[in-house]
């Protein structure tokens, strides 16, 4: 039996893209005492590859926003291959958005919001939502557009 | 009753802007365990206005000092509005400090001791300090100049 | 007596720079709970000085391997001068690696792999593997070419 929480999510219909395997020295997650803290993902499409570009020059706010949401999923399926069921989460904890923006891009919390509402969709308004920076980079590994660190709290 | 950390802040007579609402989809601050972590702030000004503009081109290395104070008093705002008293918080744990700076600018820590000092007036010179990074973003939001994101061990 | 992890550490051999003062208003490292939060660290030499420079313009992605390896062998100066033996980390959980990159740098990965590398030369390729985000800065302090902040779990 799944959690509503888990049964929620399977109704969504999202298309999760494949968990991606570590691209260097590092855990995808790791739990330490009650938190699973998520390494930086970027956006992982069905097919296995990444998006890439630079927001304020290549993507436009609104783009970046959706790759946002691509990299939540791709988080999705770094925590499904670890618990199995999202209701083993009791709430996102930390969400650290990074964007690979020009030097005059303002929008990088509309960005962010990409991935935090995903997160509100399959959490809810209160445990889905934690503290969050969002911020510009100066460049992301592979030229992604967009990467996120996030720390959850486990039920 | 205040506590005497409290009571020494109010001596101080520090002009605290109104507590910023989140820009986004996220908590301005949230208790985890015995930590109480703060989300990414701006400076935010008394009139509720944002303080912009890039360090080593807008501002130099001391007015970026003193926008990073000004983001520890809007922190200060958050902490007041969630906690009521500054003495319920043991210590500072960590703070990252993200500066808007130009890709030649070499003083973040000069930059973020602005934020750092303040904390050291309220908590005193041990658990005023804690753990940080000082770092330059290629932006921030809104072209703030700093943003710092806070944890706090709580009493 | 020491550890078998220290034991292991000195049959290394490695050339441990001296642990730097804080370049500003923070602590090297400090406990929170079972863990130990680590400041972000720069690549100090044996003599003290810091290496300097931008990867991606002056230096290449293995070079910058090699400052990231440097920045590794500092935390570990600054972890030697807080515990004395490394035996007492049970496991690495947390390194956020960031590049000082020219922006169109893509290899983040790899240069942030020099550190997480002699992680596990210590800790072995489990507990010396933790989560991890390594990224490009807009710039970095004293134009040093990597920064690492970690967390390790204490035993």
């Amino acid at each position: 039996m799944s959690s509503p929480v888990h049964d929620r999510f399977l109704s969504l219909g999202l298309v999760i893209p494949p968990a991606p395997p570590p691209a260097g020295v590092y855990k995808p997650c790791l739990q330490v005492g009650g938190l699973l803290h998520v390494s930086g993902h970027g956006p992982v499409l069905p097919d296995g590859t990444l998006m890439v570009g630079r927001v304020g020059r290549d993507l436009d706010a609104d783009a970046g926003k959706l790759v946002a949401r691509q990299v939540g999923l791709t988080i999705l399926a770094t925590l499904l291959g670890h618990l199995g069921d999202l209701g083993r989460i009791r709430r996102v904890t930390r969400v650290l958005g990074m964007v690979n923006a020009t030097d005059d891009f303002l929008r990088h919390p509309h960005v962010i919001n990409g991935c935090s509402e995903l997160f509100v969709e399959i959490w809810g308004p209160d445990a889905g939502v934690g503290v969050r920076s969002a911020v510009g980079m100066g460049s992301l590994p592979g030229n992604i557009p967009v990467e996120i660190e996030a720390s959850f709290e486990l039920a």
